[in-house]
């Protein structure tokens, strides 16, 4: 999710296309910017809802600022609001996301602004879903209020795509990860795999989980890596780990039943070791029943525990099960310039039953960095049908 | 070897750490490059030999050109004093390469350089050859001629790193090239691989052909691919192609048979098939017995027919080999952002016997480059011993 880092080069495809022309002032952008900081304060916490950040400025200096903290608080609009206290009035208010118009959780946010008086409003992007956009930006301007939408639109995207595309396809964004070496390895002939980037990559790799709702992996990542699956950082967000397992063929000790840092839920098929599901449940690890155990129920149930971001961390053939299923939308490919070799060892992706290279899934919107001695590459795959 | 492109994005690890500072002044740079552009124009023909081109300037003014051809043939600075006749006395001449002190196939350029009257030299880099290296800035600087040494050094070395790797080690160099998916795969469960990547990549490779020596692939590349291994270019030149191949189980009827557009080569072990072997000389196929027919044993074999540069090329079975037998200096890895899976399908380098991912083979000097929609990965393996 973190699309840019200090240290790294980046270098987009697209950006080197030809851009559509900005929208707003410098200012403007470097306020909507400040937005998308704010906003990422809460990163991994406000699923359901998207992130947001939003700043009030009266007379070119920021009066208020503030962000949504998580799902059931109120948005960030109220509390910048709340700290710009009477400075609002008259002033311009920022948020990279649409103002709500509806009763939610909480009241419309709309109707606040109207209230607290600001005079211009400038929007990242227009609430991604099609049936309501739009209408936050329609009450204000009947207010009389000045609107600007779209100011810093492609980065205020880029913040919420996974909150975007929950909203448009009723499903968490899936994500999968892997690191391999120069020539396709995730691991050695022996299964070994610590460490195949370096540190830099290590460390985008925990802001990643930290980014995310859920981290998944099989039961045989388990057995062999033994991963903690955390964010390896105090005071930064951990995701729900969660293991698929149609045997529970899994060790009693494992870091992931060490449920003190972060939940860990174990997914296997109805009627599956009832015994070794007591004894998780003892060690308070979750353990749902789903049949078939597939990757695209296993989204559904995720959704419908209200998560946006799935990241896919396991082994080539639950890899090539996820995608297959339409359960990846976005590839992450961490790739260390080393050689390890070996003619059965490990590779990112098993079987997806493509005969020839032409019918290879292409990326979309691919870019690449450089993360220390390793690269990511990171993509979309098509949209099916 | 070709080291930057017009549509490239360039990424150097090594650019990024603190340079040494240029020697010479722009205008002394921009001629050395004048003389890299020049010897560029025998790229691939000048084995044993380097490529080295030269400029004389008089007055600020290039008065005469010229670049080594091939062996036998007069060496740059040669052409250059004939291009620049008289207007050589007094004037400065550039080269890649210190002149040579030595009577070879030409009498030695530094000789030259004293009778033609040139008062400067400027050189980008000395020989290679430690137990010649200053000779010929020796004799000129004896003669009272001003001499510079190392203007653009480091691209001067890139462009006869395979001269001089023959130099220092008596070997050509190695290249290993492979073109895989993002999911580190090199053709499909069925073997199909045309094609992993784009016409730009595909274009670099051709390039690449040209700049080489050689190409060498087994018989499993013959069988599946069948592949030219030209440059697919009239007026470049086109390497040795050579087929490894113990048993000879080669069909009849094979592109690289065909061998009016570039010379192949074939090696097998002492006695095999020797029907076939005739059979492939009637097509005016070279068949040369070498055994054990290692890649080792190859090297040294193309060592001593003069060559510098071998590209190989060939599927991951013959590459580990190569990569195990010290026959692989360099790798060149080309990436296409798709995924392909394939839990059996191939990758680029089979078994090296590394059971841990810490004894996996880091490169050094590595490069990223983006060509068209793929990437190539440019780096060198750690020297043995």
């Amino acid at each position: 999710m973190e699309n840019s880092s200090a240290d790294a080069q980046t270098n987009t495809q697209q950006a080197l296309a030809a851009s559509p022309p900005e929208i707003g002032t410098p200012f403007d952008r470097a306020m909507m910017q400040r937005c998308i900081e704010l906003a990422r304060r809460a990163l991994g916490r406000t699923t359901p809802n998207p992130l947001v950040g939003s700043v009030i400025v009266q007379n070119g200096e920021i009066v208020g600022e503030g962000f949504h903290p998580f799902a059931g608080q109120p948005h960030a609009e109220i509390f910048a609001l709340r700290a710009a206290g009477e400075k609002a009035r008259g002033a311009t208010i920022y948020v990279n996301l649409e103002p709500c118009n509806h009763y939610g959780r909480t009241p419309p946010c709309s109707e606040a602004l109207v209230a607290a008086g600001v005079t211009k409003v400038v929007v990242g992007m227009v609430d991604p879903n099609p049936l309501v956009a739009g209408g936050g930006v329609a009450r204000l301007r009947a207010a009389g209020i000045e609107v600007v939408v779209g100011v810093e639109e492609a980065a205020c995207r880029q913040l919420n795509e996974a909150f975007i595309y929950r909203i448009l396809h009723k499903r968490p964004l899936g994500i999968l990860k892997y690191a391999m070496t120069l020539d396709g390895k995730i691991a050695t002939i022996s299964g070994h795999s610590t460490w195949v980037t370096g540190q830099e990559a290590r460390a985008q790799v925990h802001q990643l989980r930290a980014a995310c709702d859920a981290v998944i992996v099989g039961g045989n990542t388990v057995r062999l890596d033994n991963p903690f699956l955390t964010s390896h950082h105090s005071d930064t967000h951990n995701p729900l780990r969660v293991v698929m397992s149609r045997t529970l063929n899994l060790p009693l000790d494992a870091h992931l039943w060490q449920t003190n840092d972060a939940p860990t839920l174990v997914l296997t098929e109805v009627g599956a070791l009832p015994d070794f599901q007591d004894q998780l449940v003892k060690k308070k690890v979750e353990v749902v029943e789903l049949t078939p155990l597939t990757p695209a129920k296993v989204m559904e149930y995720l959704y419908n525990r209200q998560l946006s971001s799935v990241l896919w961390e396991c082994g080539g053939t639950l890899a090539a099960r996820a995608i297959a299923d339409g359960a990846v939308q976005k590839v992450l490919a961490f790739i260390a310039p080393k050689i390890v070799g070996g003619k059965v060892a490990p590779s990112p992706v098993g079987d997806l039953g493509l005969a020839t290279m032409t019918e290879a899934l292409t990326l979309e919107r691919v870019t690449w960095r450089q993360l220390g001695p390793d690269y990511v590459v990171e993509g979309y795959l098509p949209l099916k049908g």
